[in-house]
């Protein structure tokens, strides 16, 4: 079994950098295209024969060194009853918005195998078909995140919304946060007693607050998830499993970031990594951080992006390779399968 | 003559903290809304008068320290050659976008007063109407920011086609580029002629980079302009105008700002401005850092953010208030008064 993601993930010693890249079973893939083809994308993430097959396709494509389950953040705003959609090219659509008492109140707080099973029926065959290969990571919104785009509708561009019920109304705020925080909790329970061996909690707005309201607003309420995460670990589980925080947009941010409980940092790439650990306290175990977009640079010059990426992690107790976000769809696969196998040849010890 | 702006650029003694708003002359106004009704964005632009009523606005209404053209940082891209048009609720449209070198070699360094002539009328007259009330600001966008419209056509989510045009036919974005920035450097000082008496470059998009990214593809030609409009006021002008710096997610990058030759650095809401401070090195003039959503705060709240930034900002040279980013057009007028009014009372020496 290839367990270097883990080991890394609690600081130990790895023969290599392991890497998993950001929506790694996504569209830029022909293989993942084929099937998309045939089924739209919630089918998608509700039929776990297709979603464990997605899954899989990067592992033997590009020798990765971790799975991430296929499936979508918003999946829980749908389990909590608000409507969702994806319409071709305009990404997705939930409705009606949450903004105030009356569409708040509506919200409930769902038992995951109930409503969300066919995530943790993904997760049980995932970890049946990969056998051991390569460890399984399971994900959610982190509240802040999710809340935006229930607030908002969808994606937004200065997440006006949000920020006005922030603003204007804290305590409806938080009472929705409750709920988001309450349900990503036993979403998370729930993917972990599936079979999950690590989590990543995705605060991709994380960024787009001061650090002030970033404490206040998003990250008190990651603590919290962490919190009960462990609390419950500790006393149903044999073994913790690794939880990873990223935040988008998070040069301005790491010094609270550390405060979140996490074992594992995720640093976008607008940011030097050395500079990123430096302010995260030094003993940390970092997962980035390559701009997404330079994979389109030729071979030779990601190359050189590799190994100044993994001399400047050389600070850190542990690291994780991968883009500091999503790989986009139009990336050459070819310059991915590239990437995984520099990482692996230049971080071998 | 209030030059508290000015003399706050300088790092100079001010009997106050000195306050202007990106986007002061905007939509957010009943008064600029009327003007608007009557003629459509490009058209304010270019009309003199159309552009000094809407510019002189907020001076009455607001009791700002600094009037700030009115004007749009696409203007130039027209000039260079490309077709610009502005539709309701879509934002600017250019095209065809610059991605190959056919479009690239089409493109031509313009003379400012022969294609932007309508901009230093406006500063013209502007300076005649302002009688010295306050001093009067120019405006450009960065290079980059300027070059990523071109390329996309508009605004972007990823900057999908800049990126791949700099990691995959670099030659050809730098020929680019120095197309865009000899026509930035010539019509600042065009401006300065005009009678600006400060100019701010706008490096909205420079936070889409890693650092050594930014530093090469952005902040290298912004270098150059600043250099260029400083050998040419030492040498042709009396006296030279300040020039700000102002980068959109600021917080990775502020090492590197710090090299610009800028004489005041903007800094966005994503990181405490004393810790920008520190980061930019310590003896500095910043500009900054209120999210702009944040005047949808209480006013009780507003007063508590303003001197929070005020006390943060007491380690620098020189402050001069602002937000972060631009003034939303939902944001209320009246706490955008209240914001002026606090930062002059709670400032006072």
């Amino acid at each position: 079994m290839n367990d270097t993601f883990l080991k890394a993930c609690r600081g130990e010693e790895v023969p290599y950098t392991p890497i998993w890249i950001m929506r790694q079973a996504g569209r830029y893939l022909p293989e993942y295209r084929a099937i998309r083809g045939k089924a739209d994308f919630l089918t998608m993430c509700k039929t776990p024969e297709l979603a464990a097959e997605v899954t899989l396709q990067p592992i033997d494509i590009l020798n990765v060194d971790a799975a991430i389950l296929f499936s979508d953040i918003l999946i829980p705003c749908e389990a909590m009853g608000q409507g969702l959609d994806f319409h071709e090219g305009k990404g997705p659509l939930l409705g009606p918005p949450i903004r105030d008492k009356e569409t708040v109140d509506k919200l409930f707080v769902p038992d995951p195998e109930e409503t969300m099973g066919f995530v943790m029926d993904t997760i049980r065959l995932l970890r049946k078909e990969l056998a051991g290969r390569v460890p399984l990571i399971g994900f959610a919104g982190a509240p802040l995140t999710t809340a935006t785009y229930m607030i908002e509708g969808g994606t937004s561009k200065n997440f006006l919304n949000t920020k006005m019920m922030i603003y204007q109304n804290p305590e409806l705020y938080k009472s929705f946060m409750d709920k988001v925080t309450a349900t990503i909790t036993e979403y998370l329970k729930a993917q972990i007693s599936a079979g999950a061996q690590a989590v990543q909690i995705f605060d991709t707005w994380g960024g787009i607050f001061s650090p002030a309201d970033f404490r206040e607003h998003a990250l008190s309420y990651v603590q919290t998830i962490i919190k009960s995460l462990k609390e419950w670990m500790a006393k149903e589980r044999d073994e913790s499993v690794p939880i990873i925080y990223f935040v988008g947009e998070t040069a301005g941010l790491l010094e609270d970031i550390k405060t979140s409980g996490a074992d594992v940092f995720g640093v976008d790439w607008r940011i030097n990594l050395d500079e990123a650990i430096k302010r995260l306290g030094g003993d940390v175990v970092v997962q980035g951080n390559m701009d997404p977009l330079s994979t389109f640079l030729p071979k030779d010059k990601i190359e050189e992006r590799v190994k100044k990426v993994l001399a400047q992690a050389s600070s850190a107790r542990g690291h994780i390779f991968n883009l500091g976000h999503g790989v986009v769809p139009q990336t050459p696969p070819d310059n991915v399968i590239a990437l995984v196998e520099m990482v692996h040849r230049l971080s071998k010890r």
